[in-house]
C-alpha cells in the first residue's frame, strides 16, 4: 500500500504536536523516527515507570502502543485536520523487562476517514530487542480542526 | 454472577501490590475502592498528564483501564497467585477533559484461569462525571508464582 | 443515556434491511425484539451450525455479535444513512452448548458519526440463560447512503 | 520467530477436526492450505451468505478470521491438547464485495498455554485479492483434552 503524505512537513507537525504533550516529556519518551505513516518512540527505564516487579507498566506500554500509532496515522492528515483514537486493542506478549520500550506505529489502511495502525512495542535487555506487546487500532480524522494550541 | 474471594485479606492483598507500583505514585493514583471482583482508582489532573490539547493523555486513560480491571481480577486471586494481563480492548468515547480522572474495573466472568474485566473510566469536570472509556479485557491467573516483592 | 431514534419508523426499517440479508434467512435467524438502540436476534441450534464437538460454532456467535449490535446501531440512525461496522472484540466466555442462541446489541453511545455497543450473545439449554460471549463494537454511520436495494 | 510444531501429524490432525464442523461444510467452506502455525480457509460466494448488499456478510468474514486463526494454532497443539478461541477483535477493512473469500490465519507467538494469532481475511474480485479484514485474537490451550469426536 502506498502512504503518500498530503502535507510535505508532515514530521514538523508530528513533532510539535508531540512536544505540546506534558506526559511525553514527564515520562521521558521522544521521537526517535517519523515517516509517512511510520512513527516511532522510545522511552528509556526509570524507577517511576514501573510496575510490582520492578517492569516497565503496562500503561507504559500500551501509551507507547497509542502514542506511535496516532502519531503515524496524523503523519498522513492533511494540515487543517486533528486525529483522534477511537479505540485500541493490546495484547501483552511479553514482560516490559529491559532498559528501554520502543514503540512503533504503522499504518495498515488510510482512509479519508478512518485509518486503522498496527503499533507494535518491543523492550530492549542488554541490547536485545523483543516484541512486549502488538496491537490494533483505529483512528478517526477530524477535518477542519487542525492540532494547534488553543 | 456472584464474586466470592478465596483470601479474606484480598483488600491488603491488593494495597500492598499497588503500593510496589512506581508508575502509581509517580502520576499521583490511588486506590479509593476495593471490593470482590472490584475495584477504583483515581489520579486527580496535573498538566504532566496531559496531551496536546492539554486533557488528560489516552496513556492515562488506559492505564487507569488496565489498572482497575487487573486489580479487581486480583480481588478473587488465592494468595500463592499473580495475575497477568492479556489483552484489553478499549473504545475512548469523551476527551478526558476534567479535574479527575476514576478507573473502575469490574469483573464479569471469574474463571480459574482466565478472568474476563470490564474497566470503565470517568472524567470529572466540576463535579459532572462522563463515561470517557470502556474497556473488554482478559487475564490470566499465574498459579504458586506469589504477587511478592523479589 | 437517553437514545431517541430520529426515525419513528425505525423497526420497519431494521426489518427490511435484515430481511435482505440471505445469511440470515440461511442459519435461520429471526429478530425477536427491536427498540430504540436495541436489538435482539435468536437462531435456534440446528448441526449445519455446529463446531467439531457438537456446539454452535464461534462464528454464528460472533454473526449474532456483530448483527444484534449493527441493528442497535441502525434503530438511531436518519433514514438516509446506512451503519458500517469498524470493528469489533468478542470475548467468547461459556461454549455454544444449547437449542438456542440469542444475540442481544445495545447501544452505549450514540454519536454522529461513531456509534459503540456492547452486544452479549446467550445460549439456552433446557431453559436456562448463559452468557457466551461479550463484546465491544463501534460502528459508522454512512450520510446520504440510504441502506436500499440498489 | 520458529514456530516448530510438536506433532508431525498436524495436518492430519487440523484437517480431521475441520471435517467435523458442520458449519464448514454448511458455509461451503474447505482448507487450502495448512502449514506450521499457518491456516488458510477459503469459501466461495453464495448468495446464502450475503448481506443486504448482496457482498459476504461480515459473520462469513469474521468466522474465517477465527477459523484460519485457530486452526493455525491448532498445528503447534500436542496431540493430547484442544484450543479454544479466548477473544479476538477485528477490523473490517474493506467491504466483502467479491467471489471468493480467503482467511488467513498467522501464529505471532505460540506459548505453552497462550497462543496469538493475526488472521487476515481477503475478498478476491475478478481475481484481484484486496485485504477485507485483519484481527488479532488469544486462543488457550486445553491441555488433557484431545479435540476428538464424542
Amino acid at each position: 500500500m502506498s502512504l503518500q503524505p498530503i502535507d510535505p512537513d508532515f514530521e514538523k507537525r508530528v513533532r510539535e504536536s508531540f512536544s505540546r504533550q506534558g506526559f511525553m516529556d514527564f515520562i521521558g519518551a521522544e521521537i526517535t523516527e517519523i515517516g509517512p505513516g511510520y512513527c516511532e518512540i522510545q522511552v528509556p527505564y526509570k524507577r517511576e515507570l514501573s510496575q510490582q516487579h520492578g517492569f516497565f507498566h503496562a500503561g507504559i506500554i500500551g501509551t507507547l502502543a497509542d502514542n506511535s500509532g496516532g502519531y503515524a496515522a496524523f503523519t498522513l492528515m492533511p494540515t487543517d485536520a486533528s486525529i483522534l483514537t477511537v479505540e485500541y486493542k493490546l495484547n501483552l506478549i511479553a514482560p516490559g523487562d529491559g532498559e528501554l520500550l520502543i514503540g512503533r506505529g504503522q499504518v495498515i489502511k488510510a482512509g479519508s476517514t478512518l485509518t486503522i495502525c498496527r503499533p507494535e512495542v518491543f523492550v530492549v535487555k542488554n541490547g536485545t530487542q523483543t516484541l512486549c506487546a502488538t496491537a490494533l487500532m483505529t483512528l478517526i480524522a477530524l477535518s477542519g480542526k487542525p492540532d494547534k494550541p488553543k
